[in-house]
């Protein structure tokens, strides 16, 4: 079944201790489609500016990605400068510029209205709000959102939130948003403000599924996915949206969402954030095969199954 | 087979956002050796004051622990005073008395001699290799260290590290020893040093397993073990030390140290960790039973396999 996600597309240029890169396509929404396309069919909506080129546009056509939903507008894309030169777990914000960002407005093409899975990247909660209304007959929806949000924006937020399946966030963004730094007390304390299920991302240790007692053919209450250990983090830089997209990728390719499936989802996310971060930007999943991926999800159940 | 275990048998006091305990007992081979004796007999060698009461002596013997290489010596118990009000993770240490720890010399007892597992809990480096040279007809030599070991007292620290096969440490440790903040490179650096296996425990996310690549009849690479998500975590202290309790107890229980055995002991570790955190102090290991020790493992498993 088809996702619709609605993000950011934009350049970054990120600083790791691996090097530099200048100007590389980025953007929640691009890594997040990347990911799930070797899953299932992705439909992008986002706005570029005149800087976004054959160059970029080849990416997602090289995935089959639908970019009818990309807008083209006067101005510059989105810009974000990050380093993890002091840690790679944690990007320190050098720059960012909205550019055309600044005055988006989602337009949904026809063509994307029978999508019946929707994901919605860590934007503005009142955008996140308005592609979820307007596509009210979505068989699940997920979606991101970040600390300036939950922090100033908190009302937006908690009516996106009410719209929501499922939510992935980080440790310190679950803390927050629950005001508890017991992981099990802000789960379900996040839990209670609308989506049914969570997802924990970790960094480097993995994430964890939080979803309440449920009748068979639901997702188990917890489970907890590792991550790979890697002997080389490259660049983390879209790591959680990748995890995002295999995760909602996996799921959306399932005929039934059975618990079962919600594990293996999870598996899915943290190959995917894995490859991720092997290479710059996109690079790593600009070249990924769908036998990487599954060779990847054996070494993962190889890392974390007794037998 | 049994286990000889050397280390601190102590009094803590302990306040944690659940409360605050006075002159609990405590210690790094107290923890252990509570933790191992679900899977095997255990024996330890410490050396305690005139503090050290029957009601002490008591909790051992409930658990059958051969305590004949405890040393009642003239004065006061190591005692130890932290806080955890600010982060759970990590103890802050307001006050540690040494006492008779300051002038401790293990003295092994005849009985002890035949022990095939040796457990050389955080303490001196320079008394656990003596202890380690005294009992080499050990089949596994396990140990663990900590910071301060790591960084004023290397030189006796690499003594130890030559005779140990596993080293259990956390992950700040980890890195401090391999001076590598990449932790599969830093694992690689450890091993190096001499242990053939590293557990490095990552607090609340769970432990990982470094092995070198091995024939058959070996441990696996990297095996990754989750901790459980604990609705409330009354007092972390000893955590650690129950980890190594349960995963050293369990691999000694077993006739064949196979891939399979260690993955199990990493889960046994974690188990162990997990319940230690349930009460203040020992109280939590004192009344626990094999049978939920085994349910919680199956929780462990239901936490992390696909089906």
């Amino acid at each position: 079944m088809a996702i619709t996600v609605v993000g950011s597309v934009a350049y970054d240029s990120i600083e790791t201790p691996a090097g530099r890169r200048e100007r590389c396509l980025g953007g929640a929404a691009t890594y997040f489609s990347l990911a799930a396309s070797f899953f299932t069919d992705v439909r992008v909506i986002a706005v570029v500016g005149e800087d976004f080129g054959p160059e970029q546009e080849a990416v997602f056509a090289a995935r089959k990605i639908d970019t009818r939903g990309i807008e083209r507008a006067a101005g510059k894309s989105f810009f974000w400068e990050g380093s993890y030169l002091e840690n790679l777990n944690e990007a320190q914000t050098r720059n960012t510029e909205l550019n055309v960002f600044a005055s988006f407005e989602p337009k949904i093409p026809g063509a994307y209205r029978d999508s019946e899975f929707l994901f919605l990247a860590n934007i503005d909660p009142v955008l996140q709000r308005r592609v979820r209304d307007a596509m009210p007959g979505v068989k699940l929806v997920a979606g991101d959102t970040m600390n300036y949000w939950i922090k100033d924006h908190r009302a937006a937020l908690r009516e996106v939130l009410l719209g929501l399946d499922v939510l992935l966030i980080n440790d310190a963004e679950a803390r927050m948003l629950a005001g508890n730094n017991n992981l099990v007390q802000a789960a379900r304390a996040v839990r209670a403000l609308g989506p049914r299920a969570l997802v924990v991302k970790h960094g480097e240790y993995g994430a964890t599924l939080f979803h309440e007692s449920t009748p068979k053919g639901q997702a188990p209450e917890v489970f907890r996915a590792p991550a790979l250990p890697l002997e080389q983090v490259i660049d983390p830089t879209g790591a959680g949206d990748s995890f995002a997209g295999g995760f909602f990728g996996y799921l959306a390719s399932q005929s039934e969402l059975t618990p079962a499936a919600w594990r293996r989802a999870m598996f899915y996310g943290s190959v995917m954030g894995s490859f991720a971060c092997e290479r710059f930007g996109t690079e790593r999943l600009e070249q990924l095969s769908r036998p990487e991926i599954d060779a990847r999800f054996h070494v993962f159940r190889e890392l974390t199954h007794l037998d």
